[in-house]
């Protein structure tokens, strides 16, 4: 007997600051909340350049069963992001044509799936953003419940309902809603920062200087030698 | 002692029904004939967007050895797509520009080969369609025969010559020559099918409802409960 | 403690040498050497077409640690490529646009690395050509000293300081500085060599007569039937 | 600026409970919480036969560096199972005899780690029991900081300090501490009422018969043909 | 709406051949028919030493759905061995000890099963012979069906339903059943032929002189050299 | 045209230094050489506990081809261990009972292989030292030449003919032949000073008194709070 449920009405994180933090990428956010909420680097994007910021829309599903999806779109709320994954490994071709949009006629933004999407011909030129464990027109059926808008692990990062996902040509990113605003503040902080050294590394400057490094590097036991040519 | 053959004037399904197949998408004709026939999802596309219809031309090669690919070029007749499987494991590039230039002048439309390929830059240029395993500049030798237009396993799906071998952006399905047909029929109406449902979904009805799936969910264990903020 | 060396001032190869070398392809130049200084297919352009020849800036790096290449910058002379190894296997993102800002301005012209890269929505943008194992946004710290200019394995190639590293669609192979001018005739002779194919070939003649190897593949114990359709 | 923490005197799973659960395998706990809380396949034993049960002892680690198991093992308790997660992927050898020795003298009872181990001739004879992703001797430094004593992710499976954790041959399984006695109650009467079905399987009952199975198969429309030889 | 069959009473190899084949390991049996039949090196046995032959009771299932080899053992003769292959990819954990029990009852004497296998303890303590693709504890349910006793791609081998299956510590191989005798008798011949060539090889003698490879080799290319010291 | 060479006479490491270092495991003579020389951890050893130590004779093969192994035999002087690379990645059977039992007579003292091997149960009980990628009975030709006794990188690892190759159930290892000795006194050095500190870790004392982390851990950023229940 299945136990599963849909969470309904969850609680998302505040719009305009999801759609700020779209503003940046997701290097500068995943280091501007202490280099935590990457999802695994075989999540890839189907084309590129490819961004989308949303809240997370979080649905579990049985290996090769994509009923779940279905359930979901009934939750969506404009600005929300799928986040899907399978309850074990799976490639098969969960969403395609149809389905993007149906997703997209409810505002849905973009798809975040650790298994694997189809129709990805249309999808791209849909402009659809999805990020995927592979692309694979494998079907699936619809015999199997699980849960919709429950935390989830996705990628190896653990995702909340209704907090923040970032994704681009880097890959993905989740950011805790309630730490969605300072995460905000220090990617800004972190972009102006680095807005300066640009410039000066542009320039020729090195970063062994720039950051003050020489001291560190010898106190550490690195040592130069000239080469000589008799290898 | 090897015992190779190559087996000449395999029969081919009809040109006309292959190019009726190529109007639809792998994904679509994958579903049309009970969901086989998929080759493995590691078989990728060289670029994209891309699609391919024809005849299976299937060839075996050794490891490391593309000399039956030469020798299939003998075989080919307008139409084909070369199928290649290594009898095992291999990644390295037995096919590159000077074969590409050779099989199109022999009709060939384009190659599914489960191990690698090289000058994928010119392959590209040529627009020449290639699904592979990895891309690779390793360079074969010529000292090892196998069969040629014998049925063979290539990423995993049964293919016999001239079987239909359609690919596209999604991947590689085979489609048995004796089923063409019914598969292009059956295609045909799933296709005709999916129109009238795009349209309902792209005005926001739920599949929920489209696909009638609340009593079912329900009677596999699916509730509902609202969100409740202080998790 | 560690003892970890920067090698200064290293040889390289004469850079009209290693121009001349990016007149050809990763595939000629590999089999103009005797098929070796491949490196292993995982790494992958992060855009296409792409292309580049320069002298190898070899690096060691810890995992998650990509101090070493801000030590390595200031060895870059204008016509290097940097080659970045780590000494475990990582797929972090060792380098992003801050980085290739800075390389750039230091005559850089590429990166071959066997680790991760990130921003490469920006580094595309910069066609700053990069071949790396992953692409993912995870930062690296400054803690661990290794070597610089020093020989490495990198994609299970052997690389030396000063030895031309070639890349292009098709991956990454080394050339040894010593033998660069040799190879560079070799190639050009392959090339040459390869035309008078290309169009015989194109005009449909078959590789099984062009390159006489019916008698051959007849003492290896190829022969011909004719298919009968009862399968 | 790192900004990592040790959680101290975490609240464990009652002991008795712990060992109560180690009376069944992973698979049946596993069934008996729903089909949740595996952990990733990848994680395998070091030797066989092998079963631990113990209270998550949570240890983040940065890739190549085991500092925070240092600090870990101040926080174990009797009846602890270290649960190791690299920050971002590596199969470096974070813990090998030395480490052994240190945590067995308290009280930690085994080691589950999404990365490698070394000394596995010297763990094997000791019977401490691991579970890793690979085994591989290489070293690791002591230069970051990471939390300790905090939920994570591991192996894909979300982990709370104090959660129970039971691995056998055949993998790893978390049972969420407020979750143990019941999951222990429905793992006795899940053995319980397997007792009965084994005896009948052995006596050749079939499970078409056991389970009722035959009515749903034909309503999905399996059906029954006999064999004819000329394939 | 699913199109399954069962072939029932399906025509199986002479169990006198089978068990004469078991007499020689797989590597034997692959060169006698032409090195063809081998399943994918994945497949690795659960224990060591291992063995078996029987004739191929072939399963299809449905990713994470183990319902088919529920109906399967009623198809099963004694000698049988249960193929079983997921119609896309998947590891979890089909079979345990209930259905091992089960299997046993009706004379089955093995598994090959490209995916997932659990109790392994117990299964290795019954010396029931396994070689699976991964070990894994995660159920599966009971909702799609699928083709038993039809021909099927397991580990990228093509098995017909009574074909011979042999198993040891170097993996799976399938003998065609119209090709079991002949190569039951070429395996013997080839085995009897090793005899001598084991002890001459043991005294010494080398396979250089054994074979008569010496003019070949020169013919290819190869050459003798002194060690110089200073490389 | 291939051309390969077969260098005769290499010069050993004294074989009383290679015995000296078979004392220790494959991790304490990794660490006592700064952290170099390991082989990739898909090199896996055929049985457990396993050890040896020996003289590198290098061998290269072509993708499917074991002739060169058959060359190397010629070579071998007692105390040498074979490692083995392909020269593009394969997972194919290179080497069986037969070969084993050839080396073993010419005081060969076991295998080192970056491709796979076969008949595991009889080396397995010839007790014949093995570590490879894979195991696979898939037969190979002898058809293309390629140099024995040059430096290779196997598993990623650079080895020079006549360097210290040890392998225990951790991997592999190589020592550079000129530093044999030295690393030799640092792995007897190393172990005498872990002695003491087994001893006082057995005791109880923490690692993090033993080595003095705690005021570096608090430079670094890591702070302790107590556990508060409600989470």
């Amino acid at each position: 007997m299945s136990m599963a449920v849909v969470v309904r009405n969850v609680a998302r994180t505040d719009i305009s600051v999801v759609d700020a933090l779209a503003e940046f990428g997701v290097a500068t956010v995943h280091e501007a909340q202490g280099r935590t909420g990457l999802f695994a680097s075989r999540l890839r994007p189907i084309y590129r350049p490819i961004k989308v910021a949303g809240n997370a829309l979080t649905v579990e599903v049985a290996p090769g069963d994509n009923w779940m999806i279905h359930v979901a779109v009934e939750q969506a709320k404009p600005g929300d992001v799928l986040v899907v994954t399978p309850t074990s490994p799976c490639e098969d071709g969960y969403f395609g044509e149809l389905l993007a949009t149906s997703v997209v006629a409810h505002g849905v933004r973009g798809l975040v799936i650790d298994a694997g999407v189809r129709d990805v011909a249309a999808l791209t030129e849909m402009r659809f953003p999805v990020w995927s464990r592979s692309v694979f027109a494998q079907g699936t059926v619809k015999e199997s419940v699980a849960n919709v808008q429950v935390p989830i692990v996705c990628g190896g990062a653990y995702v909340r309902p209704g907090d923040v996902v970032l994704a681009d040509d880097d890959g993905v990113v989740v950011v805790p809603r309630e730490q969605a605003e300072s995460v905000l503040e220090r990617s800004a902080a972190r972009e102006a920062n680095e807005t300066d050294k640009r410039e000066r590394l542009a320039k020729g400057e090195l970063g062994l200087d720039l950051y003050s490094m020489r001291e560190k590097l010898a106190q550490r036991g690195l040592s130069y030698v000239d080469f000589v040519e008799d290898r």
